[in-house]
């Protein structure tokens, strides 16, 4: 008997679980209406501006390894637009460039958890977070976003969670928050911010804020980065050239570490070390993300036509979704997916995975189950398909949902 | 305090050790003559026929996430070279492209190795291997290869060695061997495969062969892929874009798990896992390198004058250091380095650290010391710059030696 890695075990990635039955029946000559994977490259061009870039650094020649950190053009651009919307103090060295946000996340997981030690999310939480720590051999403490209020933060049940648990303290690393959220399009408040940091200081956290949709806000939302108010405590900013650059195909993360305190430091010391491990990250496509950041006047024209657009159908599909008798959702200001509520009383089905299996092979659908975010009874739809799509695909769920109600 | 993790001080990489140095003297206008790094793209352009396929897929908006495993036409172009080159079974979904090489060992590591478990590696090894053992919690048991037998494998002190450990046996996990050698230069004989497959079978450890250098043979050498002859034990392929494409900073690997054997099976599907876990690979370099793969006729007339170019080279290298009295090389017929062995009773330095240190501020030329391969009291030298940039390295090496000499 061959023995493999104890935790390997726990590597699993919900919102591509179905795709061997999706690819099933696109075999059978069937189209699937693929609302389970956020990218907006599927049904937004990448910008031009973007793509001349990157064809400019393959033709001059830029093909080699790059620094394991990042280029510094690309590292003084991620540092400067922090600085120039949010008023960070983040300088080029504070900057570390990744393949992705996820290998971003796993770094930081190597690096900052031992077996058993413990990181505090908030669910739904994106997938990816809980396999990343518990590969680690670490083990998540969850709580909930405060559904009734728009899946806000509730800060006090956190902290009577954690004073409950104080045999845990020395164990716990780090707390992490997606804002805006995916899957829930919540955009936190400065307050609810202030009132996270206070905890992550309090119990010894590293802070990470997973910003990654920053500039995908609408309905009115006003949009705080946790930066500037993180000064003076460990803490961490992702970001990438995935969504508010449209280029989910580059694989381009953001990780800055602007904290000048001794655990910040030695993180970024680590992070490093561990980008040393992988040599580099893909050296044209930093080219064009730098380009992306540094031509402000392109990218605002870009992302402000975007957002409107993902304003429309995020609102018309929450709209039917609401319409529906059997599924409701919070109204999304951030992000693009759709997060309802199913009344699973109802359905006859045994639960979201089930949902979600059946609707896909019986109505050629795919969306991703609730309890892959730790939310069983709900499901996630992404809302960036055209109007005439969102809108084949509600009917089918709603027809689906007819069909198997009680 | 704050307790990091505590495999991740395992991580680091001695090739890149020196640029902060090299780094603070190009800052103060020196020029670094750069022998440090294996990275033909800065001495020869990616081919064009490869760039163009690049730039194409970017203007046909293939700016998307793909498959985690990577796209089929790559993943069906790997499997079909190994099946041409080498007679290998492979098929497409015995692939997966990974972030170069670099990520497949990452995925391997963090799929088979637990706590205490054992690898086995020959010393001088490529220096990441080490790191990325360690940092999953893992000892490498480390043997050396032959240096009177032109550093080939010495397979009995290897099976001695095993047999005197045999409590460990349990927890061998597996072996891997690089072929061409990198730092060596060595190509492994057909008979030596065969005694190491023989033990890895005896010993149920997973057999790793790194043959990303598999093209870039010369001296007369015949290069033997070990893919066929390991058929019917679990093993894993390592390849990608790097070296024989010529494309380091497309960072396109490849890890080939053609085994139908249980282990094998079980591998491919937790690597798979991981491979979702970071969504995907830069997207469009995977047509680049699809293309570079399937269109064989101007791949070979590219490959063909760049290994020309490189055996004159690292003949001209290897002569050069022979003729000096401080050092010693072996004649390499694969990759593109030389490992010579430092005359350290004649030189005036602790080690071959303080060595490449006071080399690089003295006289601006950056090798990597060989305690960071295993081996103690050797050095890496580069063998890729033009006749002249190597000639003026090795003759500032030289005089350097004089100057310190006993």
């Amino acid at each position: 008997m061959y023995d493999f890695s104890e935790f390997s075990k726990y590597a699993e990635n919900p919102i591509e679980e179905e795709d061997v039955v999706a690819e099933r029946l696109e075999a059978h000559g069937k189209k699937v209406l693929k609302l389970n994977r956020g990218d907006p490259a599927v049904y937004f061009p990448t910008m031009k501006y973007m793509i001349d870039a990157y064809v400019r650094a393959l033709r001059e020649g830029n093909t080699r390894y790059s620094d394991p950190m990042g280029i510094k053009p690309l590292r003084e651009a991620v540092a400067s637009r922090y600085r120039r919307m949010y008023n960070t103090e983040a300088e080029a060295d504070d900057v570390v460039i990744t393949n992705g946000v996820s290998e971003a996340l796993m770094f930081i997981n190597s690096v900052l958890v031992n077996r058993n030690d413990k990181a505090v999310f908030f669910r739904p939480y994106y997938p990816l977070y809980i396999p990343d720590l518990k590969i680690n051999g670490g083990n998540p403490i969850i709580e909930r976003y405060s559904e009734e209020r728009n899946w806000d933060i509730d800060t006090d049940s956190l902290e009577r969670a954690l004073k409950k648990d104080l045999k845990s303290r020395k164990r716990l690393k780090y707390l992490v928050i997606t804002n805006p959220n995916n899957p829930t399009g919540t955009v936190l408040e400065p307050s609810a911010l202030k009132e996270l940091i206070e905890i992550a200081k309090n119990h010894g956290m590293v802070l990470i804020s997973d910003e990654i949709y920053d500039e995908i806000t609408f309905n009115g939302a006003r949009y705080t980065s946790v930066s500037k108010l993180a000064e003076g405590i460990p803490h961490i900013i992702l970001n990438g050239a995935s969504k508010d650059f449209d280029a989910t195909g580059f694989r381009i993360g953001f990780a800055i570490i602007p904290g000048k305190d001794s655990v910040s430091k030695e993180m970024k010391r680590r992070i490093a070390e561990y980008a040393k491990l992988r040599l580099c990250v893909n050296t044209p496509a930093q080219y064009a993300v730098a380009e992306g950041i540094n031509n402000v006047a392109e990218h605002n024209k870009g992302i402000r036509k975007l957002v409107a657009e993902i304003e429309k159908r995020i609102n018309f599909a929450a709209k039917r979704i609401n319409e529906s008798r059997y599924m409701e959702a919070v109204q999304p200001r951030g992000a693009y997916y759709l997060f309802p509520k199913l009344d699973m009383r109802s359905l006859r089905f045994k639960d979201d995975r089930e949902f979600v299996d059946r609707l896909l092979k019986e109505k050629s659908v795919q969306i991703t189950r609730g309890s892959g975010f730790g939310e069983p009874g709900y499901v996630r739809i992404v809302g960036l398909p055209p109007k005439d799509i969102l809108e084949t695909a509600l009917n089918r769920i709603e027809e689906f949902c007819k069909v198997h109600s009680r």
